[in-house]
């Protein structure tokens, strides 16, 4: 399987943008059309799942309705309205010699990506790897077992059409682990791993890999409320960026105060979170200040909560914000919120997350809010791609020459 | 001693650029000043290396004369000189909320580079690693030790010149094999190991580590003379690929020719390559042509002489030596000489190797001949960098946003 991906990688990057989306439309299309026994599958997956007594938050994301079959469609659409990455020349320079010299972008070749419980990465994963050029192994959930099958149907049905080779996707449809861990030994086959899921998931594909791997691990996501903040701002971006969706990644968990303000913003901060039923374990300062808060632990200050708790901590300045988030944080996301120049400056320079905020929302690291029209998954990996991972993510850029009889001497 | 890189890779990240110039020129001086103790230095390495009878490329390779410290003394002047790419934006672009989202670089944190002889290496993996931001872990030779103990002394003495953190760099001084592979493992405290050397080297390290590694394997590198190419260009510049230093990586290892302009070429070619005293082992054509030249065996074809030996073979067209290239190439540098546009173009997008050139020698892949100004190796892995490793393969971007306000809905 993996010899086979590798084979129609050639022939992924060779695919000329217009066929790329006609299959991305057409796809589209068949889940449209076969909306139907799209989520008569998945049901069989879902039932599956009920009598297995499986908890209610993976069957809530194992499933697919009508809507969310649209979703998909939908999906394939944008990616097919992207811009092609393969070919672009990012940059050119001219030597002293006249070589020409450019680094264009090309695929990185056979990525394999691992995912749980949602069908609906079956096809974007598969839309994405398909438009930057690379041919992708999909492995999904035990649990998405008929549902993945269904899908990757439509993609092989979307691919023959188009003549293209269906090789170019491969689904893993066995879920025993000795066949995957013996797949991530294959680094002269496949060049990256994504690992998509719970920390174990990841920790377990890093542990055994030795293709390399992108991984995505937590968020303990701050936002420091400086001494010159816009107070009213501050409570409306925090608020948002605590309770818009509390369960992701890029919600904030921890809250840093400026101690000149403290006095006054808190008492309002907590009391609008406190509204929205958000939880607070604070620092002695802050528990000086609103009494009603708990007490937060050491420990408290690197947890990902994923859930309506917060940690909150009265600073001195910027500097122990910095320190703080340096010692607690998880290079995730990261914001201040300030009308002071130089403290908004300092902070976007030293903080070295994979988005580092000024005045907005923590909630905003994701590649469609950023603007790169899709995404594979957010690496916190600092090499490659750090951060949301969009089609240039899946492509590394070769080094091209244009020159007339140029030599080395 | 990972633990104390990774603590000062971020003070390292923060360095302004004038203090790593002057670090940097500091430790210029100081070869220049004790030019003679690193010759002694290094004369304990070679005596010892004579004794041990270690071959002669080896002790080639180990020497540091009075010259060979002149030209470190002047690399790192020039690595001075490059722009700082720590802190640059990369791109911005402002989303339909007014947000302001770019892409600045960072350094990747804590580098290890593990190599073989050459002591000049420790200076110029410093200088790139302080200048791009990183912490770096120096592991030399143990054929090298004396040498590389003088010149790591020299760089912790710049270093604490300028008050910088001397946990920056670090030197491995054990040879044990078990101490290196427990360091690989270490991937909370290391984010990118770059091993330089022999293949053996390259594979055990990558095979051993849990740390993402950027592998420079072989370089097969071709050159295709197309049918209408400048004769007398491809006999230059594929004299110069095959005999201007036969033992490096980008030197010319296949000569495809285009079978219409073979009769008339290849004699002309092969004369010109045999007056510099290359070995040509050719395919049954090329023997038909050139009868003087020895029979090609399958293996030739994926042979890294090292040497001045090479292969010559006659193909129908284009699509015979991008194939050939394909199935027998490493992807390391390529060539086309042409003068047809079509081909031309054809030849730079579907050759994916890590320099495709057109109508210029192969040994123009290198970090000084591209214009890089300085190079960490070349890598031959597609993911991170592909290709020579400047400044800016030592960095990876983080996203940063300016907002007022902006929350997600």
């Amino acid at each position: 399987m993996a010899a086979a991906a590798r084979e129609a990688a050639g022939a992924a990057a060779r695919l000329p943008t217009g066929t790329k989306d006609l299959v991305l439309s057409s796809l589209a299309g068949l889940l449209l059309s076969r909306r139907d026994y799209v989520t008569a599958e998945n049901a069989r997956d879902v039932d599956k799942a009920l009598d297995e007594g499986l908890p209610a938050s993976l069957i809530d994301r194992l499933r697919v309705d009508a809507k969310t079959v649209d979703e998909m469609a939908a999906g394939l659409r944008d990616v097919a309205a992207l811009a092609d990455p393969v070919g672009e020349i990012v940059r050119t320079w001219r030597r002293p010699s006249g070589l020409l010299i450019g680094r264009m972008r090309i695929p990185i070749g056979v990525i394999a990506i691992i995912y749980e419980s949602r069908p609906n990465v079956t096809v974007d994963a598969f839309a994405l790897c398909l438009k930057s050029g690379n041919a992708v192994i999909l492995k999904g959930g035990r649990e998405a077992f008929y549902s993945n099958r269904a899908l990757f149907g439509l993609i092989r049905e979307a691919l023959a059409r188009h003549g293209v080779d269906e090789g170019v996707a491969q689904l893993i449809e066995t879920s025993d682990r000795d066949y995957l861990y013996e797949l991530l030994k294959l680094n002269d086959y496949i060049d990256l791993v994504i690992p998509r899921g719970g920390e174990a998931l990841i920790r377990s594909v890093a542990e055994q890999s030795r293709v390399p791997v992108l991984k995505h691990y937590k968020g303990v996501c701050a936002i420091y409320v400086d001494e010159r903040a816009d107070e009213e701002m501050a409570v409306a971006v925090c608020l948002n960026a605590k309770v818009q969706k509390a369960a992701t990644c890029n919600a904030m968990e921890t809250l840093l105060v400026h101690e000149a303000i403290a006095p006054r913003f808190l008492p309002v901060m907590l009391r609008a979170l406190e509204n929205a039923g958000v939880t607070v374990k604070g620092c002695a300062r802050t528990r000086q200040i609103v009494p009603g808060a708990l007490e937060a632990s050491e420990g408290d200050w690197s947890e990902e909560y994923l859930d309506l708790v917060l940690s909150v901590k009265v600073v001195a300045d910027i500097d122990e914000a910095i320190e703080h988030i340096g010692k607690y944080g998880s290079k995730h996301t990261d914001a201040i919120i300030t009308k002071d120049y130089d403290n908004a400056w300092r902070f976007v320079r030293e903080v070295n997350s994979s988005l580092v905020l000024v005045n907005a929302s923590t909630r905003l690291n994701d590649g469609f809010q950023l603007g790169l029209g899709a995404e594979m998954g957010i690496s916190t990996t600092r090499l490659h791609a750090f951060g949301p991972m969009g089609l240039e993510e899946l492509t590394v850029t070769k080094f091209i020459a244009f020159g007339d009889g140029q030599q080395r001497h």
